[in-house]
């Protein structure tokens, strides 16, 4: 997921917990409490709120990028007093009128996107810009790093978790795979045979190496200024690797593709650095497939892609493949716990913000807080 | 057609006129003599010079707003002393050896691109990037502006013209329907319901308008400076025109479309500021086609654009549609002398260039050259 | 929409009107009551039985080649007893406690197909394949030829009706033209020069013929039987007509294809002659689009077909397009009221069902009937 | 490659050779004599006859299923007489006037498939319908099992191979591979995390089990009768496998897929037998992609099939995937070399045939022969 959203005025407002006298059921939660700063606090149990609500008791959640943002204030949906968290995988603890898939123990994937179905973005699986939800968990509404989270539109936005599944592996996709996958490679058309690059090898850099591998692409060349990362990428799958600390990046690539570039390049930064040398990788007729958050614009050399019959692709995260994503943990065709580095209670939940927060020292990429 | 198209190094050589005791024939065409300076010359009839070559007869051809732009020397490919023009019809000559499809005495219509069918490139149909080919006429070879011209890779970059066709009509089929169709409509996903934007009412952005309406979309919205341009658009089928010189072309549009933008926003003129409209005009889900020539980079949006789940696109007319064109034509699905609206003889060609030059004065669009 | 769906288990069941002491509200309705007979009749008004549900009042409707069908017993999930009708507009009446994008007094169109949105077929626009709806309307639960309607899945299933529009004409909206649309022309893969074959020259070929416009095909080749049907098929833009009395359709079309076959024959009859003639007609590379409702098998001449590369498509409509289509109608690419041949009143029902089976004499296409 | 094909009358004639006073070179070659009858025998070698044409010593070839259906005298195209054989690699001996691509001594792979390149269907990559080619290798002209052989239209029909590549293991790629790659694979749509059935575990069914991988499905379900090749698809990939010897490989797919069916059932027999087994195991919204020549119709149930939104394609090869094979195979994401069984001499060449002829007992799959 992702910073930046944009209020919906339409979304779901919060839930208003009702007054029962002081009698009210309480929980643990991580609150977004001011400026860089994230605090277990005990909160008051949410509740239903609408008919197509769901509350989930949650076991296993994890930290994204995107709360770090929060807690740097780049998000302005997301105001002090919300609890975050967006990914994560629970047992349905009751559920509203409305709601006929699921029912009281069900366990369940949350998807990091709540879609109702229904509206014009929904009905072309552009879930993400739902006109009554897209990304409200851990951001206009209270989230999933507490031991209970309430899940509007929950038909369309929890997934059955069928038994004898590995849950904590699930975690991974309620945002971090999808969101490689959709954006990176089902946009950047990875085919078999095909060249890739992947600028930036974090979490979400790693989320798009792992998912290409669904394609079969002949090379998957990985970018990175840190070792450490490119060293991960290579496990992961990654044919070749490029520090580009040393400014050659470029010609580097050149000389890996024959001077072609890649037919895809997938941007997993977010920076106008790491744009615009997408731009410079990528091959006549081939495509660059926007992952990052940008906060500031980039330069589009047009005068050198105009005439070079190049696609570029822009996407929030729609969580439309997760079926798809289940599918092939089944079956063994992709390992998602190659991402989880770190687990923790969520009793010491400050502490894996910590970890997560300290990456390039601690290695963290994924970390596990269950509750 | 369009400028700065880098030299080929595999490009076939410009036909060597073989010396033959000052008995080889002669023919006029419309020379590139220096800055700004065109002028028609006598010129050596050219010869084949490798097995796949075509000699036509030119019978009809025309200028393109890339033949201004060679006078203006912004094409380095194309040096003084050639003879322009990568547009026309007209009657096979005489063919090499290797050359299967034509015979003396067939009419055909000249494709701006000339691919060999074979190279990577041309598997793909993207035959702008042929190896051997692309766009070299009346650039890195002698052009169609003339009575006579050396067409390399005759059976790929030549077409049958059925008896009784209207062929001035066909000259639009050589390179602006095919550009404003692959780079503006194709490319831009137009389709029936949809709403489309075209930045640039000039000779490619009417080519455009004429061919979206292949696909019924249900609006397109035409933008420009100049109301002449708007009143042909209209005639042209437009079903909405905007000036644009008020700086209020965003507030219109988004008015006209109920705030949600357009699903296609074809760029049609070259310059940031076009670009830059079309950002501010795209759908969230919708498509930024790029057909303008760009000499300059453009500023991308990517801060607000990241989220939207949009496409941009560029490409050089690959020319892959003529085929489906011609079929259009006969059919009666379009018709292309709407383009033209001036007619010379290939003696007037220096006047017939200053009317094309001086469009703004003479609304001129196309300009028909008879030989 | 067409006969023999299997009864789906998971469909909501009908609603069940409660005794209220006499006092129930009743309502006139065309009712099937067995073989070959359909009656007007004095029915409850239907009642909000879960919360997905409205009632419509209905304003208008018509009849569907299927419902003939369930006249003769043909759709063993229409039992006698069961109002027909599954198309039409009207009046929002009343909405269950989960409908939120409709409200008492809203103008509304229904689709033939409810959906629920979130199934797996929903999720992927296949709404004919809902595993709780589908074609249920007028067949598994009360239709549409009455005063009022209950419509399970309120939110997927109705669409808004701007202000102005031509009710009467979006009533083509409910299943004939998407039916055209969806099995014909989308899976038939029309487009721009194309060329077409619609084997079938009644209502819902017709249907695919007015859609298929759309795509500006060079050519659409109507073959029937009936010169008169082959008439209006030439009003509503046949480019060619074949009548097939004389056994030598095949012949006739290779003439007019030189030689070639067409690139999509779309079947619209049901029956094997019919689907066999287009298995001759398909040209090398193309698609066979079934739309009409086959109830024997048919014989699938591999021994000709296996290295031609063809497609064959099946599909139940699904409506997805209905939002396309009120755009089309909006802008005039369309006008469904080509289709609209006689006009009655709920009161003479009878009459209405009478005219339009006996459609060879009174030339009936579409008979609305208003209430 | 299949039987059946019918002669082209535009295809290159075969290779005269010139009498040259008895001094014409001479070779050995496996040529189709009569009826169930192959033998070695001294032919003449063959000669360029076409400006596009490569002569190709060949070095290692191999026999096709094809070929012994030439030798039951089901080809009416290849007549007694023919050296048979379409597969095959070797180095370039000589090229007509009009080949660019490759020179004598470049290492080259020859496609199944002759493509001029500019025909109507080579621009659309549907080579295999080349007005001028298609399959005539080994059919109407000469073929590959011999020590040269003619290849017409060599730049669009031979391949480079890089220095340092398995030569042995791109033999595969001149038929098999590219035949259950773009047949059964690319029209079967298969997809990550999608379920698939292959009917028929022969060297064809194999071929696309291996390629289907490409896509990482989550499911392929592999259908024979013999249990030795469903051992061995089980070694090649396959995640299920179902012996129909027992009539209830319906019963037993449903099984294990939940009663949905498969996304994507492979015909890879040519019987009717299995192309209707494969209508019963397609789920809905499914493909049924026929490998299989077939001789006789097969009983396409409509009745059952006309509402569920499936597709049905037939192809015949275009090995239009040649490179991107390549690149796979490069990268290792296949191994080709698992196909072959045996190998022999040239000399030994009836010898090989008999091996391939009883699979059964030999359990050949791909037989490699050296010259």
């Amino acid at each position: 997921m992702t910073t930046q959203v944009k209020p919906n005025p339409n979304a779901p407002r919060p839930a208003t917990v009702k007054a029962d006298g002081g009698k009210s059921a309480s929980m643990k939660a991580m609150v977004f409490v001011g400026p860089d700063e994230i605090k277990l606090k005990d909160c008051p149990k949410p509740v239903i709120t609408a008919p197509g609500d769901a509350i989930v008791r949650v076991t296993q959640t994890t930290i994204c990028g995107t709360d770090l943002h929060i807690l740097k204030g780049d998000v302005p949906t997301a105001a002090p007093g919300r609890i975050l968290g967006h990914e994560g995988v629970g047992v349905i603890d009751s559920v509203g009128a409305a709601v006929t898939a699921f029912k009281p123990g069900d366990h369940v994937l949350i998807s990091c996107v709540s879609a109702c179905g229904t509206c014009e973005f929904c009905r072309k699986q552009m879930y993400s810009h739902c006109t009554t939800g897209g990304w409200i968990l851990g951001n206009a509404i209270d989230g999933c790093q507490a031991e209970y989270v309430r899940t509007p539109h929950a038909d369309m936005s929890l997934y059955h978790i069928p038994e004898g599944a590995n849950e904590e592996a699930l975690v991974m996709l309620s945002d971090i795979l999808p969101t490689g996958f959709e954006c990176g490679v089902l946009n950047g058309k990875v085919q078999p045979g095909s060249s890739v690059a992947i600028v930036g090898s974090g979490p979400i850099g790693l989320a798009a190496l792992l998912t290409a591998q669904f394609y079969s692409p002949a090379s998957i060349i990985m970018i990175d200024l840190d070792d450490n990362r490119l060293e991960i990428a290579r496990k992961f799958g990654a044919t070749d690797t490029i520090n580009s600390s040393d400014g050659k990046a470029v010609e580097t690539l050149m000389k890996l593709t024959g001077g072609a570039g890649v037919d895809t390049a997938i941007e997993a930064v977010g920076i106008p650095a790491t744009f615009e040398l997408c731009e410079k990788l990528v091959a006549v007729g081939g495509t660059i497939a926007n992952i990052g958050v940008h906060g500031k614009p980039s330069t589009l050399h047009l005068e050198s892609l105009w005439d070079r019959n190049i696609s570029i692709t822009t996407r929030l995260v729609d969580t439309a493949t997760i079926p798809m994503l289940f599918k092939t943990v089944a079956a063994k065709k992709i390992d998602p716990t190659l991402l989880i580095t770190h687990h923790y209670k969520l009793a010491d939940g400050e502490e894996a913000y910590e970890t997560f927060g300290n990456a390039a020292e601690t290695k963290a990429l994924k970390v596990i807080i269950t509750t």
